[in-house]
């Protein structure tokens, strides 16, 4: 459920911007339990005139490159996971597409779990959540 | 005071866009208490390297029609009304412009009431809650 | 800490972006406790069928030159300093680039404290509140 916007400067190859948005649904699928396919991110690119960010805040240098990274989800996470969920993003932006761990710059905003609707009109989690809980419903809908 | 930003692939027509659009505030209007002209919506639209979702999660299958909105709100509905508004949201924009149901994924965020400015520098429900509620303040200033 | 986008129709010159991004963040230093440099700021740019808004709600009445400002911040601050950051905002954006105060529209979305990373896949703030507060740890990592 978590839905991620990614801001950046533009100019970047498609590979690039690619290998962003996998590290990130990976961290999250590894640290934030989350489940498979449950992945919706986007990329906002910005010129120079667009994009405006501290290049020591924290004595941290950053550079161009920065990636800003928004990830909206429900508030069910502790505190620990979260930190898990930051290195991890940290850590793959590293190895690909080769971040500076300095440009990577990540906040979380939290939601209720009934706040998230995933198609059809529904409110998947209240109406499970209603239910009892376990399992998520199946929908089977044909696609067009 | 919705503030609405929705996220989908380029390439559309400018009718299809406004049409979203106005599916989106009408459904705020109808069923989440949300005043006439209370309307602030912007569209990010995404090329494929800049936009990533499940195709198949929760059994939904999507398309690159997704649309994926996100609604900024003051914490005040009850479950039933955040229901009854990501159901309307789906049910108009089949409508109009015609997308799949399964092309409908919406999350809110929320926040407190004081939080919002909608011009000339004020809070103006923390003003008028500060001064015991009631029908809000009009502001009847010239434009340049 | 303060992650701020803005939305506004496009075609604006440079140094009219930057001097709306610069009276922001001005704001944040002089109303909202944000330290030096502690700024990270995107405008995102809309044509006419991507940006839609309540001409005269409230009464107000807006223009095309509307700016949508939404900043997320920690959930640390007073109503008074919420209100006093709304009015610097709209004063230091009819200052320059010479806002209309009916354009200025202001939402605050607040996240608690830990919920952030300023790079190396910290949360330095958690961090420093398990270590019981004080200073910021500084951190010396050389750039590329």
């Amino acid at each position: 459920m978590p839905f991620v916007r990614i801001s950046m400067r533009s100019g970047k190859q498609a590979a690039y911007k690619h290998a962003i948005m996998d590290a990130v649904y990976r961290a999250l699928r590894e640290r934030f339990d989350v489940p498979e396919d449950d992945r919706f991110i986007v990329v906002d690119e910005h010129g120079p005139d667009g994009f405006s960010y501290g290049r020591t805040y924290m004595d941290i240098e950053r550079s161009d490159d920065l990636v800003l990274i928004q990830i909206t989800a429900s508030n069910t996470r502790t505190l620990e996971t979260k930190k898990a969920l930051f290195r991890r993003i940290c850590d793959l932006l590293v190895e690909d597409p080769g971040l500076r761990p300095e440009d990577v710059f990540i906040t979380l905003v939290e939601t209720d779990r009934v706040n998230w609707s995933f198609g059809l009109g529904e409110a998947q989690y209240a109406v499970n959540d209603q239910n009892g809980g376990g399992p998520l419903p199946k929908y089977f809908r044909l696609s067009r």
